[in-house]
């Protein structure tokens, strides 16, 4: 088959031939309709500090992905042959505290797909049944394979209920349009979102944000003054942190009324100082570290949100044939795009 | 002013003369500019066993309203003259555990307009400063008036998160209707209803119910296996109790899933028997009991929703001028109305 | 090896000579240590209604064991020959929604183990090993065993945090007992108990009740006013209903104060009349059904708090050899007793 | 009457004759019976930059407090002369959002005694009708006083359940004390603590600590390792930061397991920068804020907890006159105290 490998540590990936996967006895293999990139893939092809110590050789990356289900072991119980899948890119071990107790999205020795294990920028993967998710078929593909990082948006936007609750979203790339899309869904009284770049504020128009602020051209103390202004001096609810970026947090932690909440989602390079009386303590506020997405719930609940209209189609501004994805890695280092999906 | 009464025990109500209200220090005066009718209402109008034993005539009647404020008592300190407001109708202690604790909705000794202390069937009524709600003035008063018992369906709808989730709701009397109407805003998955009227259900459809049961029609075998149809063999997250009706309500438990959680909300009028294994203990669910409306979460949450599209418009079906109201009981009492609005 | 088996349909069980069972798979075998007597248990002895249409002969009973592994199937990853293990009851599928959404305690298929599967009241059994609990050696096994019941009890009693609150516990069996005995670890504020066995009481004060009443010498009235006067007036914030008897569900509904909680546990057996306004509806109060246990959420609490101090000596008031097992159901027949344990 | 003033902007108190408070309309004079010291105190009397910029002299200091209602102003209405009361120390606006949804604690506009309204440090104080708790005569004057430094232990320690799991506190001062003691009956599975003072760290194991930690001797590799010893390899499930210090912050957050959650209520000095990724984001936790206490939920739960048998007495290490108040801060300078008692 055809897939997308690290052959070699490195940057830089290669489109080449590649023996076909054949699956353990609790492993199916799936055809791949639809792959998106996503920051991590990024992150591997240009072989940065964290790739050098994570990846081993040769590796298929990917691990956004919808498709049919082809072949299966000797030991799967459930999935069948013609399943329309997405799946759950974290292999969770399954033993510790955290995956008995149904926290397995923080599970202590999870593997992840087109890291540990090979991924989805190839025309077939081995997928153990334990991760496969069962999907609607009026989800087409190039949406259908968006529903890993959609979970991580769906978790962040509703670390609580966001039901007439104003909302302030630092960040919009495709995980922050995401947000914003899940909290228009979910009747967010007023979103406002913060970014650096007018095309990605443009993305949040169509999502449905109510209120853009251009962190690049308005000061910290502008956007502080404007998010008061559009939540009537009361400050917003619900502060979700989406971009990593030191200066947006702070503005994320100002924007927060007393008594509310921020979801830490963006992941910074390094350290940031708090000043933890005036942005947490004295505010009374609840803070939620937020990653990978609640196995299954987010997935149940995702599902629900495509029924309640949730209308992701803005944010996907590329597709691309597999052999195309070395413009899809130059698309994600310009800003200009959404979401980039594969078609292998 | 002109005011109606109940001016005498017995049944019926007296459009009359009445003088106007004054205030006392921490009150104010409102002008009313619009008023809508409750259940309660009409249980005082036909003199019900309830209403002999807890109405003290004379008492002027009502406790759904918005309106203006016209004159301040001398220890009122945040009112306005002019200020467009509605009302909180429970006037509580303040004192008790729950009034001390963030639950004043259950106050141990709660009095209650247009029952305890004249209400809002008049043209001008006194008001504690402490139940005011200032209104957004985009908000008409045909709408306004409505924020009481749209408080209840709020309450109602959102004991949990109805985000991504289903959620079934026996009856379609005005609360039931608002119920829907906030869990289409709030992202609700797929929205079920049941009546017993055809025009009721009709307006189901008009405020987003994606599907309507005839409780009247359809058996409950039918009915159980409809909702179980519509949610892929699931059952429902959610149930809201909106009748009071005892069919309705096993219905109510039958649907939810495994896990879920039932409101109740509609007054039933005797005692109802539960099989408790079946219906609550062996599906491991959650009841929540409503009544009220949280002191003022709700209210501020209600302003939330309607900037998030909350739209209420297919409910109110008949505005009437202050010396209809009696017609305003015959459509009540003829099911073919949803809420009745007067304009004194 | 000696088990106790239902062999053929009709009341009783024989001590009997049995195949010595071995593992499927991804089963263990258990050598057990001891094993108790749940009501469950009473009902298959009995051949009651439930027994007849739920048992298949013959079948060994009994759910309630620990012991140390002495075999292993060819699959089995985690267990080891000589764990000294306790074991989940419930067989769950592990594909359902519930089991899926860390809910598995309601999962929609599971099967119990001495009901479905052959039981501990044998000298060996084969146990899957997802269920098996890993237990502290310093726990003797007449402890140890219990704690499947406990889970029960914990899940009971800890619907919401009780530390600080007062509590009201209708019906001291053994569960009523354990959750008790939680109640007391978690730091309730006042723990009043009823029952209607001057025995069972006597060991509810064992176990840290502040206050013991009598439903069969005590009217409602009298326990109403009981509780009212020892909760200064406010009533219990929570309510644990253990019993399963309609007196003592109205009195649990009447004593929980407005905006309180109940736990409904206890099992009836036929359909009981509620009157929803006045014991649900206008208290805003939260009902929880609780059924089995939160895997594994609830075993790992427990281990907790056992660590805290958790005292459940006083409740095991009999150790029986296998042969006696017919004098333990008498014991639980004549109410003398707390649990009963059986050493193989 | 005597009183401990803060007479004119610079360093230092005065022990002084002053004026009888009188009361307005809504305001009692409580003869004070205790008044403690907390650090709040000490930042007035060495006037530090922040009581520079906070403080308006002349002032009385003091905010914890217990004493009799001698006397009432017209418009009181639920105190009487002879109440045994303490105080909260937050006089909140009652009219913001905070307010308004039971959430005072983080008033946006709350004045604090001794701070902005003339304090406890005296025979005599006036005090708002509304910030009154009236005390059971059960608990002794020396610990009446100290309600309302615990109701701050109180919502950091029970932000979440502590029952049956394992905590760390950084930092054993009074208030860490006090949520160590709390923990101890809330039926904490295990209890691990540290500070830089063995002498703290003593008084820790006194209130029922399992295992101390010195922050001093040990480095926080040491301290890190004994934690996962303690724990079974797991960590924690929740961490509550009571010092305000760099480096226990990190530890706490270094200790707490995956989907874990810390408390943050220590106030440091300065920014301190943390390394989100690995400290919140990726562990998937939950940060609560605490300050203040909730109005009046914590009050009612404190009393709660004494009942469950809440033992603070090894935290009240120094009673003193009132004349003494400077030996008083020259032991909190010295850390070699608990908390320090003024008996007028």
């Amino acid at each position: 088959m055809r897939a997308v490998v690290k052959t070699t540590p490195g940057p830089g990936l290669t489109l080449t031939q590649w023996p076909d996967p054949t699956p353990d006895p609790h492993e199916v293999i799936v055809k791949v309709a639809a792959t998106s990139l996503c920051g991590t893939d990024a992150h591997v092809h240009r072989w940065d500090e964290w790739a050098q110590h994570r990846i081993h050789t040769p590796r298929i990356i990917g691990h956004e992905l919808c498709g049919h289900v082809v072949a299966i072991g000797s030991e799967v119980s459930l999935a069948k042959v013609g399943d329309y899948v997405a799946a759950e890119s974290h292999l969770t071990c399954g033993r510790c505290f955290q995956c008995r107790t149904g926290q397995a999205h923080v599970c202590k020795n999870y593997k992840i797909l087109g890291i540990d294990h090979d991924g989805s920028f190839a025309e077939y993967l081995a997928l153990p049944e334990g991760v496969l998710w069962q999907t609607s078929p009026d989800l087409p593909p190039e949406y259908a394979c968006l529903q890993e990082p959609l979970g991580n948006a769906v978790d962040a936007a509703l670390a609580e209920d966001l039901t007439g609750h104003t909302v302030f979203i630092t960040g919009c790339g495709p995980t922050g349009l995401f947000a914003a899309a899940v909290a228009r869904v979910a009747g967010a009284a007023v979103i406002i979102a913060s970014d650096v770049s007018d095309y990605r504020l443009g993305l949040a128009k169509q999502v449905g944000v109510d209120h853009v602020l251009n962190a690049k051209t308005d000061s910290p103390e502008m956007i502080a003054a404007a998010i008061q202004d559009m939540t009537a001096g009361e400050g917003v609810d619900a502060a979700l942190e989406m971009s990593g970026d030191p200066t947006a947090m702070h503005q994320a932690f100002r924007a927060v009324k007393n008594g509310g909440r921020v979801t830490l989602f963006g992941i910074p390079t390094g350290s940031i100082p708090f000043d933890l009386p005036n942005e947490i303590i004295f505010k009374g506020i609840r803070v939620y570290g937020v990653t990978g997405r609640r196995l299954f719930g987010t997935w149940y609940r995702l599902a629900g949100l495509f029924k309640a209209g949730l209308d992701i189609r803005p944010v996907v501004t590329h597709r691309l044939a597999l052999n195309e994805f070395a413009k899809g890695f130059d698309l994600i280092q310009s800003g200009q795009c959404g979401k980039v999906v594969l078609i292998p």
